[in-house]
């Protein structure tokens, strides 16, 4: 076994299956795309176990907390490391997170975007430690998000290849 | 004539010229920025074939349908190619598309961002094929747009140097 | 001294100190992340030069006028270098910009955020110059951002190993 799967499990996380896509829905996209060493990792958001859309939706100030924030963001992660491990076999080869561009469906007068995707961060942080989980960010609020999610985050790793 | 140059011609489809800056606008900025074997392009909006500003203007979702969007979003794919086939000389040097982020000027209750940015993806994939035209993408709805543009779009593309 | 030391001396600007994090914000990540010869730089606001947000805070069209957006995008463009300088010990380094990703806190109308970001984008030209300066950028609306400030920036610049 991997030394990051190993602590995933450890932890006692779990990385949920891909996204069910809603029907109707066409997402002409890869959830990662592999170009030499970068993997580009497309816009997610957080999900169950089995791949569906993990709840409360809306936005974050007005229908969902900021507690329930943070818990989606990092079941959003978990849902990035789970398209990562499908595109690169083995989470053991990344070697370094590049950025990671935090989204949080905002009500108006909603400004705590950071405390949102510290969820994410800090799951990362605790996975992949602090030289090779370092990632530069952003967090800010969004209009509106597809499907009312709450939370959807892109990013970038680097990887051995 | 290169390869997607014929592909764009027998597909009945015409890249616009650059941007006409409307009086008063000032965009100290390249469409493309070449660094290295990355070619990271601008946000760029809907075009007509002279360059000035596609229409219907606004939010979708409220001033702009979807299918609205989806044309838009298409239109705003052919000027980004126009871009990068004036910085690059010829759309054959790419040889992968990277990354995409799609920005959907968006009602507070609009949701369905991905239909309107599919508009862009399929148009890459028609004309580069699924394994150079593979990208990378996030479709999110923002709060306002340059001039009120209902669509903009930046990514990155990597080419043969 | 470093020649962009100089040059930043001579036009009688300061490089603010790090962001004093206001009481109860955690900030897991880096002002500025190196990955090989890249330097992703984590979203940025304005700050005074002693590390606290400058003001106006709120949305542009509202609460702050174009020209005090243009002013706080300059001031964000500071704070940028700032981090730059500590990461890579030498802005003499820094060999391209590459990437500006400019988010104006927007009123639900206004739309001029290329206004408001060029504040960012001539101070960079000024600094740097056409060849290293130039930039791909975006200038977007969003629905919020951390602490209401009024404008965040995130980019990327190549250096120098």
């Amino acid at each position: 076994m991997s030394e990051i799967a190993a602590r995933i499990a450890r932890l006692g996380l779990v990385l949920p299956e891909p996204l069910k896509v809603p029907p109707g829905m066409v997402l002409p996209f890869p959830e990662v795309n592999i170009r030499g060493n970068r993997a580009i990792i497309s816009g997610q958001g957080p999900l169950n176990p089995d791949g569906t859309l993990a709840t409360p939706l809306g936005r974050v100030g007005e229908d969902v907390t900021v507690e329930d924030g943070y818990h989606l963001a990092r079941l959003t992660g978990l849902a990035m490391l789970g398209g990562l491990q499908r595109s690169l076999g083995d989470l053991d080869r990344i070697t370094g997170w590049v950025r990671i561009f935090g989204m949080v469906n905002s009500a108006p007068d909603f400004q705590r975007q950071p405390m949102v995707i510290n969820g994410f961060s800090e799951l990362i942080l605790e996975i992949f430690g602090p030289e090779v989980g370092r990632h530069a960010r952003s967090a800010v609020g969004m209009a509106a998000l597809p499907m009312r999610i709450a939370v959807e985050i892109e990013g970038e790793v680097e990887f051995r290849v």
